[in-house]
């Protein structure tokens, strides 16, 4: 049985954070199935013009294998007041057997309480808005990744696919993921702790 | 008034051709309009999960500023005979100001006849596939972009963002392109001639 991908989007998500990772499983087809989610289901669009069929969180499959998805955008700044999102997002993060954050997508995480205690990081122009939404989380100002747990939270939209790719590496092997950037012609910054734009954003 | 960028999709599509682009030019939303468009229009799905909206080509607005950005995928091999598909892509190509293919999506308008004759490149896994195809297109074996005149074709998939952020570049200054990048914080390669998957294609 192929592993769930459950990639969660909302309103004027950024467009790569979610569609970066999901070509890299999608390249893997024979291990993951992407299944793209919203809050209620239907049709989400954001202001890159992309408009997406989703279908509801309840329909969800999730369980110890399956790996959710969590997407950031400007538009998660608002987000962190609407708790019946935050709540249902909460269970989902719980119960999944992995939960990977691109760019601000980790602030909504971090609204939860789930990722209290735990290593993470975020986009770096959103950096202090995620240290002042919850200081109990271990913020990491530089990293383009972190990985702590079955939690991977990765640095602004393009960092998700080198984060993605280390998860391929961390849970099918080097080769898997070597195979996978070249297939995408992508070429993978997998040192995690290098991270230029940590220093653009602090200049 | 923003310049349209009319990304087309059809069944099949591969996920990042299209949204990498799509998400560089997003972020300059003061500059272009993006929109998605597929023959007839209406929802297009593919293997990834994505199922998206679209409008019919007969709605878009093509102009000499307008930017026609075609994907790729594997479904190209098959696409190549949709003749209803390349008479109504030929139009489009000769009546944009700018056409961008990322992947295989030179294939399909070499196919039209439009690269007669014009420098371009595509997937280096399916080189020999575009040589057969079209042997007037003067195909660059090694090149992650190649720029002719209006058209402008990148290798496999992420090499895509690399041409898009160039093409950015040669429009609109290296000032924006360097800005869109940071934003994306996508390490741009910036070098068109250091064309990595092509050593590794012919291993």
């Amino acid at each position: 049985m192929r592993i769930p991908v459950n990639a969660i989007v909302f309103e004027d998500f950024e467009t790569l954070d979610i569609m970066g990772p999901v070509e890299l499983f999608g390249l893997l087809q024979e291990h993951y199935q992407v299944q793209f989610y919203s809050l209620n289901g239907g049709l989400i669009s954001n202001k890159h013009g992309v408009i997406l069929q989703t279908q509801p969180f309840k329909d969800m499959t999730v369980n110890q294998h399956s790996i959710l998805l969590v997407p950031g955008g400007i538009v998660t700044f608002d987000l962190i007041q609407n708790q019946p999102l935050l709540d249902q997002l909460k269970t989902l993060a719980l119960h999944s057997g992995h939960v990977l954050t691109i760019c601000t997508g980790s602030s909504l995480l971090a609204a939860t309480g789930v990722l209290d205690g735990v290593q993470a990081t975020s986009n770096k122009m959103a950096f202090e808005f995620v240290q002042k939404l919850n200081d109990k989380v271990r913020w990491q100002a530089q990293a383009r990744w972190v990985i702590d747990g079955k939690f991977y939270t990765s640095s602004g939209v393009s960092a998700g696919m080198d984060m993605t790719l280390a998860f391929i590496r961390d849970t099918q092997g080097e080769k898997m993921a070597q195979l996978c950037a070249e297939e995408a012609e992508y070429i993978w910054n997998c040192n995690p702790e290098i991270d230029h734009f940590c220093k653009v954003k602090a200049d």
